[in-house]
Order: C-alpha cells, then sequence, then structure tokens
C-alpha cells in the first residue's frame, strides 16, 4: 500500500498517518517528493483499513499495490489451468473446446437433434438451459429436470459432456447429477452465497462475467469458488452493457487477452449472447478463436424460428457446420486444435 | 406490436408475415408507406413469437408497443403506492423517509450510538447490515443473526423501524423476524428466485438498483415480487457504472422523476454508495431530496475512521444533523414534509 | 511517479529502472515489500516518459502521483475562481446565476418574449443558439450572425448577458462581438485547436462536458485554455452518455461536489439537454441547485411545440417561473442567492 | 413515423394529434388496439416535427421508421463500396488492407525504417501522425508540415500510399499535398463543420468512430461527408468508452458485421488504439481480420520504448511481422486475400 499525502499535508498529519501505520505492526519508508509526500507500507495490509487511511486528513489518495484476488492470479500460479470436462475434453491446454446446443431445451426431439448435429460437426460439449434466468416473469421459464434429464440423455447417446445452469444453491446437487460443467450466469456473478457454495459442488464451473463486471470483479468472483477448495474455474465472455444498442451488449473480446496475461484460469466467449442475433454470431465466433479464447458456446436449434427462448440468437445447423469448419482452422493458424469434425 | 418491414420487401414476404400473425388468432393491420409497409397488430401479443417475427425475410425490425411489466406501471395503476414500514412512517405519500445507521452492524455500543442519534435527528429507519455481500471473499462479511438482533434491540429501543439486506432465500424468514423492510441488494435485483420468494415474504421490499440495470429491467424485477402477491415495493436509486471513476458509481437522479412518470412505486436515493466517499454525500443527498425522491437512506457511524466496512462513505453524527436540516427545508419548498427532530 | 515491480522482478530489472530514472536526472527511492518492490521517483517527471517506464521488463504497474492539469487544480490555486459576465453577474461566488432562453433563436418575436420573461423572471444572462451543431445534416442548423444580432439585441433591451456557442475557430471573432459568455459545446470539448484559440479570444468560456469525458478529461480541456492565458472558464455538466436510455443522457450531478473539491472553477448545469425531455427538467434543476452548482442554464420556449430545435425539452414561461422560484428558496437552504424576480 | 398513444388517451386527443399530421400533408392511418391506439404516418416526415408530436397531450412515443442515414445506408445502396488508395491498393473488396507507421512521425530515420518494413511485410499504406491531438496541452504535439514531408518521403521511396490525421478546415489543404488518405480522429468525429469541409477535399475520407458515438452516430457523420459530394468514406472501429479500465478502450469488433449489415462503406480496425499496450494487439488485430474487417492499422515502431508518443501501444517489428503473417492465413480461411510480403 502506497498512501500519497496532499501538497499542503502538514508535518503533524504525516506523523500521525506514519504513526498508524506502525501502530498496525506495518513498515513505513517516507519519501519526500517536489509536490507530494509518499509513505510506502510493508507488510500485510489485511491488518491496516485502507479506507479509514484514505479519510484521514492530509492523505490524497492510497494506492493498493498487491492484487485483490491470489488463487486466480498468473502471479501467484505461472502455469495455465487445465480442465477436464466430464470424459469430453480438456479446457485451457491446446485444444479449443466447442460447446454448442439450444437456448433452452424445448423437447426430446429437439435436443437429440441438436446433440447429434453438435457431436458430427467435432464440438465436445452439449449445452442447453434446464432453468432459466429471464428478466420478465411472463417469459418461458424452462423444463427444469425434466430438461435435465433430456439433455444427459441426448449427450449420453453421442458421447457429449453437459454443461448447464444453476441458479440456486438448492438447485446444485440436482443439476450436478446430470452435468458435467455447471454454468453460473451472469446476473449471479455477485451472488456470492451460490458461489460459495459452488466451492464445494465437486465439479468445474464455468463462470459467466457479470453485465457490468470488471475484469478484476470477474476474476474475484472466481476467488470466492478457488478459495472454497475447488480449482476447476472456467471464465466466460458474454458481453457487457455499454451505450451501443445496435448488439444486445458489447462483447468485450480483448478481456481473452487481458485474462490470459492476468490469470492463469481458462477463458471461453460465448458470442451468441454477446450481440444478441443471429446475424452476426459467426464473426464474432470467428473473432473468438482467432484472438485466442480456450473455446467458443454456441446457441443452435434445428428449427431457430421456432425456438421458444432466445431464437433469434440461434444459429441453423448449416450455418453452424460453415463456422465450425472456419474457426477449425484459425486454430491452427494461432498453434491451436479445434476437434475434428466425424 | 408493429413489424415494420424492409424497403425491399416483397409482397410474398409481407403475405407470409400477415398470415403468420393471423395464424396466432390476431388481427393485422397494413400500411403501406412512402419507403416502408408497417403491420400493425392487434390482440394480446403473448400468443406471438416477436423474436421469431423479427427474424422472418422482409422484416427490418418489430417495435413493442405495450410495457413488458403491469402491475408495476403507472398507466395500469395511476395513483401513487404508499407503503407502511412497521408502525414508524409511510413511504410514497407526503413524507419524505429518512433511513440512517450504519453500514455494517459493528457492536452494541456502535448501533445504540447510532439509533439513538438517528431517532433524536427526525429519522424513522435505522438502516444496518448484517448479512454484507462484499466483492472479496476476504473482506469483512457482518455479524449475522446477532448483527440482526442488536439492530431490532436498539431500534426498539428509540421507536425505530428496521431495514436490512436479506442475500439468499434461506434468510429470508430469519431477517423478516427482526426486520420491517427486507432490502434486495444491487447485486441481487436480477436474482429470480430470490424475488420470486420475496413475493411470499409479507413485509415490504426495498429493491436495490443493479449496478447496469436499466429503469425498465429493474420494473421488471420490482413485477417479479409484486406478481407473487406483495404489492408492497419500494426502489432505491443507489448508482449505475459508467465509465467516470472520480466517484465510486455515478448516481443517477433522473431516475427519481422518470419512475415517478413510469411507475406508481414509491422511489428513495442512497446517496452514501452512489458517491463512495463521505465528501460528497451531503451534497447529493440534498439534491435527491430536491428532484423529489420519497425517502433517502444515509450511511452514518459514530467514528468513521474506525468503521469496519464502507467508513469513508459514512458521515460523521455532527454533519448527518446538518444534511437532514437542510434537506427538512428543501422538502417543505417542493411541498414535502421530513420528520421533526426530538 | 511511482513504479510497482513485478513480484518476481529479478534485482538487475530493478537495477536498471533505477538507472533509467537516474539517467533522466531524477532521484530514485527504493522501498521492497513483502510482495513487490515500489520505486518512488522524485523531480518533474516530464523529464521521463512514463509510457516507456511502464513497458519495461519488471514493471507492473506506473502510478502517475501529480494530477496532469495544473492551473485548473485546486491544490495549486485555492480559492474560488469568480468569473464575471458582462455587466450582469458574477458566477463562482455566493450568487447562483441563471441562463436561460431558446435551445435556437428562430425569430426576433421569440428570442425577446424569452428575454423579457427570462429578466422579470431573475435570471442574469440570455442563452440562444446562431450556430448549432445537428448529429444529422438534414436538421436544422440555425440563424447564423443573424441569430447573434437578434440575441444581442434582445439581451441590450433587457439588461441581459448573452451566452452563444462557438463551433470553430472562424466563428470566434463575430461571436466575440455580440456574445458575453463562449460556450463550447460537448461535441468539441476536445478540439484542441479551438480550445487553444479560445485561450486568446479575451472572453469567458463556458465549457460543457463531453459526452464521455472523464471529469480528469474536462479539467485537462480547461487546462488548455487556461494555458493560453485565459483565467475566466466556467464548466457546465450536461450529462454523460450511459447504457440508460430512458433519459437522452444521465445527468452526472455528483459532478458538482468533485469539481468543487478537485478545482477552484466554476460550475454551472444543463438540466434540459441532461435528460432531453421537459417533463424531468425542473426536478434536476433544483436538484442541481441543490447539490451545490454555480449556476443552471435551463431551454425555454413561449411556444415550446413548435420549437424549431430540440423543443421537446424546453419549459414553457411558467413552468419556468414556478422552478425559479422554488430555486431561490432551496440556494437560501444551503446559503446561496439566486437573483430576485422583478 | 408511428405514433403511439396513451392507454387513457381521449378520442379528442387522437382526433387531434390526426390533424395535426393531416395539417402537414400527410396521411394518417389510425389502428386501435387492446391497450393502446396506433397512428401510422405516411409521407415525408421533414414535413413533421417528431418531437413537438412526442409532446402533445396523449402520446405515449413516437417511433421513426426510416434510418435517418440515406446516403450511407445499405438499403439505398446494396452494393458494397470500395475506395481506392493512391495507386496502393482497394479499401472494401476482396483485399484486406493493412496501414501501418509509427503513432507519431518523430525523425527521418524512424519513418524510413518503419516505411521500409511495413512495405516489406505486405501492407499497402503508411500511417504517422503529423498534428497529434493530445488531451494534454503539456504532451508532444507532433511535427506538423515537416511531419507530413517525411511521411510522404519515405512512403514514396517504398512504394507506399499515406495516412494521416487532418484536426482543423485549415490543414485540410496541406495535409491533402502529402496525404492519399485523410484521418478523421474521434474527437473530431462530431466536428460538423470539418466534415462538410471534408465533403470537398476530393481525397478518400477514413472516419475514426467516436470514443462514445453509437454506430448510428456514426453513421451520420459519414453522411456530413458524403452528402457534399464525396463518396470514399472508410470508416474505422478503434474502442469504445466503457466502464473498463483493464484496457485504454473496449474494441467494439462486433461493429464489423454490424456496418456490413447497416452500410455499404468499408470498415476497418485499429487495435493499437483500442487496447492501448502492446501486449494484447496482436490479439486484437487476428481477431478483426477474422470477424471480416476491411483492413487493420496497427501502430509500429523501431524502439517502442523510445517512442515520444503511443510508446507502450506500438509493436516491435519482428512481433508486427509474425502478426501479418498469421493474419493473412485468417484472412484466406473466410475468402479474404491479405496483400504478399515482399
Amino acid at each position: 500500500m502506497i498512501i500519497i499525502c496532499e501538497t499542503k499535508a502538514t508535518e503533524n498529519q504525516i506523523n500521525a498517518l506514519q504513526q498508524k501505520v506502525r501502530e498496525a505492526g506495518l513498515e513505513v519508508h517516507r519519501s519526500d517528493g517536489v509536490e507530494h509526500t509518499i509513505l510506502g507500507v510493508v507488510g500485510n495490509r489485511n491488518r491496516l483499513d485502507m479506507e479509514a487511511i484514505s479519510m484521514m486528513p492530509g492523505v490524497r489518495d492510497v494506492v493498493i499495490v498487491s492484487t485483490p484476488y491470489k488463487l486466480a492470479s498468473r502471479e501467484f500460479h505461472p502455469d495455465d489451468t487445465i480442465v477436464r470436462i466430464g470424459e469430453a475434453c480438456l479446457v485451457g491446454g491446446m485444444e479449443v473446446a466447442v460447446m454448442a446446443g439450444p437456448c433452452a431445451v424445448e423437447s426430446e426431439e429437439q435436443i437429440e437433434a441438436s446433440a447429434e448435429f453438435v457431436a458430427a460437426s467435432g464440438a465436445q460439449i452439449l449445452r442447453g438451459g434446464a432453468f432459466k434466468p429471464r428478466s420478465s416473469p411472463y417469459s418461458y421459464q424452462g423444463l427444469g429436470v425434466e430438461g435435465l434429464k433430456l439433455l444427459r440423455k441426448a449427450a449420453d447417446k453421442h458421447k457429449l459432456a453437459v454443461v448447464t445452469e444453476v441458479m440456486t444453491i438448492e438447485q446444485i446437487q440436482t443439476v450436478s447429477e446430470y452435468a458435467d460443467l455447471l454454468q453460473v450466469g451472469a446476473r449471479n456473478m455477485q451472488n456470492y452465497p451460490l458461489l460459495t457454495a459452488l466451492g464445494h459442488a465437486g465439479k468445474p464451473i464455468l463462470l459467466k462475467r457479470g453485465m457490468s463486471a470488471t475484469i478484476q470483479e470477474w476474476l474475484m468472483s472466481a476467488e470466492y469458488i478457488l478459495t472454497e477448495g475447488n480449482p476447476e474455474v472456467i471464465l466466460c465472455e458474454r458481453g457487457i452493457r455499454t451505450f451501443e444498442t445496435a448488439t444486445r451488449n458489447t462483447l468485450d473480446l480483448s478481456a481473452v487477452p487481458v485474462i490470459k496475461h492476468l490469470s492463469h484460469l481458462p477463458i471461453i466467449v460465448d458470442p451468441s449472447h454477446g450481440v444478441g442475433t443471429r446475424r452476426f454470431v459467426a464473426s464474432m465466433a470467428r473473432a473468438a478463436v482467432a484472438a485466442g479464447a480456450d473455446g467458443i458456446m454456441i446457441e443452435i436449434h434445428p428449427n431457430p424460428d421456432k425456438a421458444l427462448s432466445d431464437g433469434p440468437q440461434s444459429l441453423p445447423f448449416e450455418e453452424y457446420g460453415l463456422l465450425i469448419n472456419r474457426c477449425r482452422i484459425i486454430a491452427t493458424t494461432i498453434g491451436r486444435r479445434l476437434g475434428k469434425a466425424k
């Protein structure tokens, strides 16, 4: 922690600051600049209340030097984390993982057709919502446990792993019976009791970025899970909220290299929610792979015009197939590998 | 619902659209403009999938005419809703309610001193966190049930009502035993299972605006509570996330007149979280009252420099006292009344 | 400047950093923390390229201690700046200045009626656009010099000062002949050649905040004018761009106390552009005065429904009159004074 | 234009609206819905003041059907515009154009070394700032005309075209003597007098997106140039301002497919300013090409650690060379072509 004093800070104020730091059992180094005196604090800053310091007279600013997250930080864990999803694949290594499927599970036919196509195209993980968070209480809320069963059955038949969302602590056990990867939605990224419980779920977690979460807050939410003993966290960029209304959200692809720099956790990209309309999905999926994402998550639907939920952002099968083929070549260009089509 | 066709839409495409609407049992009115054909759809739009329509060939845009919320809308409920909080006060009528207290309950002395001062200054509601949502797993998380007991005891002694946050469905019952008004924090504004459960809590709800929630999304979250049968929802503006970093959030005071226009629900303002630093709180609290807010929520602390949580945004008692006196005069200026100091 | 080294920075890297600083003729103080070594740089940082330092191996972060603006900073100029506008008023002292008038000058009748009402209500400054920046090339662009003449004539008759926008360097001289206060619009806040030229205009400048300008960038734009020798700059908050679409912009009223803290320059508020619709203007104007603004700028129109430009945000006269009376009382509450109605 | 009436609108109010429309010489079609009456207006809406209508009693909302830009719209100009830059290349067709060079021209050696490398790597256009817009008046402002001469000389030697920024109307003629493509910086995107003047410049224009400009506003700024008779406008995405601070701006790559959908104008991407730090540039440049951009603009520097301006975002030559090779393969994957290295 560094304390920057005001230009007009008095000697008495500076002394009081130094004393406060020493009382907390920490060392302080003073450095008098042309305009400002700077106090460098050495020791475990948790002993000291940074916010209380910042309001003391004569203080202009307090700069925190250490990152607020540790377990998620590359500084403390230089090697990439690689997460195994069921028997299907590893996320975070050389492979670019593909997770695909409908927004919501609607019927056995729909999910079976999707699983078959997903597997044939070379993806490893089947996605599909059973419990759906909807901003309107009047919207379709998902099939619940019935949806989970259909999802598992279709995935097993085609040797795919399953990823699906868990919305409450109570759902964790049930969802864990059917899914290989538990998704935390953007709206729950700062639902701390849920994150804490997921730290004991015994399954890998896919943590979507909150709609207005900074990258630092996102990593701190990952820290909640890691600190409870679950090291298998995959991050998922899905668009942030900005002033632009031409797309549903603004897909922040620069999060990919930034996360790679700050953290060892894998990061995948969900372009479907990012742009919110089918027209722009393929373009952004290709961009995500080119940017270096460890995976992509794509919504597809056998008949997007009849989808009960988020239809307009789901790709028809043929368009999805073409996209995956292109992504495969792009992955190779940067030394990665995307699963073979069958 | 209005369907705007593309300039180059063919007669066949337009006919297909009209047929699709009629198949759903709705009426359609066609109007051919200079550049665009417009189809007006009459009937209950829930029978029609707007998103599926928007992806049909020849469609340029679909405009939803009706609001996505009904119970929260002033259009369907023209009179102001007035919410009674314990025996202490009514929120949403002529009175400007004052809720004050420390960010977190820390000790019996702290909360008792706060309650005494709050009551003497003319406030009706004591605030204080027992369960704290913190973005870092390493931050102080609150006293829990012990904090609730201290809060209730201090409030009863000084004839105040109690508002405090509830973070999970499991906490609702316990918190309801001690509190008169249940607060939903900004991070939980779209935690739909929690909102649904609060619809059955039998207590008024204080719904804070999510950090990046539009006013429409905020009202839709209120709708989740209203639709379950709990009509007592108070909205609380607490700052939104923008690019500006000089303040912790950007307090959106224009939300006050906008909510008054769109909804019948009361709206209060929390300037303490909005700006995040004590220096700017009084200025924004005065502005909130002048803008027409139905109440303000202020963090105070007997000794802000020693507060365990959010100290820098808590006002010392004397500064708070001066502020309330000024707010009282401002309230009078616009025909409102703020409780008398004792 | 403070250099924070990476945890894994080597002794060689740290030595290279120290040497680079000393080569620039600056002093460096080293402080070894538990996780990070910190180097405090003392001296004029302009001699050192902060950005080049930030990319040197072993560097985690560089913190700039001094503010990037000097002349605009309260640290270097503790007393409030008070700007005289013509003979009409002082902005930045005890008075709360009122600037009112139509968005655009449209006709002699319109501006004369406005001036008469503005003067009678107690305002000191007449506003009105002659050169209008419009986002569409097909929108009304203003009356130009003819508008300036009408504005001046109406103002003189009612002993008002004139504020109007200047869009290009070429317009400065002409506009200066007719106006007492030259307005820089939000879209020109970072038009540096224009700012530099206005530093020699010999007239006070009203500098509107850019749509997405941070407070620091805004003060740096003021610095451009101040540094050329024109000390008379008034800042004007007019709303920033956020994700919210219920209002045209989000009026950032917290900018008022923040600017008062960081700078000695006066700050006024333009609620009309901030909210973009007449319904919400009065509420935000009252809030601005309560927040401590040094003035407000209000759009009015004798017949808002027929206004050629920005009609919907202009107040009708009677509503404006009521508003000013309320603002007058609010000003008194916080020890300020708003001009008497005649 | 569509007028949506309030639920409680009276028959008198609806009649008054219809009359107002007819008085403007337009047709109106009425459609009575379950909750709302809707009035469809047919004819040239410029005859009608939409904003005035929106404030009439009984009106809930006014929806504009036609786009506010015409010449920039794909609806009115379905074929892609292809812009020729000097003898060097075509932008907007099958080729992916590469523009590279230093942020600012600093010396003959620097620009000559850059031009040589840029040409060898397969780029067609040399970039370099001679007039620099800087947010601080104390920052390096560029070499001016001397810089232009150095730029031209180096470009000619290596058969490259030149792109550089023009900041004022006065500079247009001078810059046009040396440059093949005139760049409008983000801060000038809504400098309408400058845009209007560039409509007569007789050179292609590179229009950078404003820091907080919506895609619609950006296209309307292009319209200012097009409407004056200059059809050669290339758009350049360079990052928008959001709440995220881990990158300088948030590069909005989804602007690429959105612009391709809405407009026929070419769009290129400048990842260097988007992310603001060298570490993340290559990743985003690859993503831009994969997303379908018509070109990329990259800052490079023979010795980035010594650059006078924006050094940290400039790539060293070898890293740039590797990047271009990868982009070339990615371009091929999606059926495009990126110039051959020599």
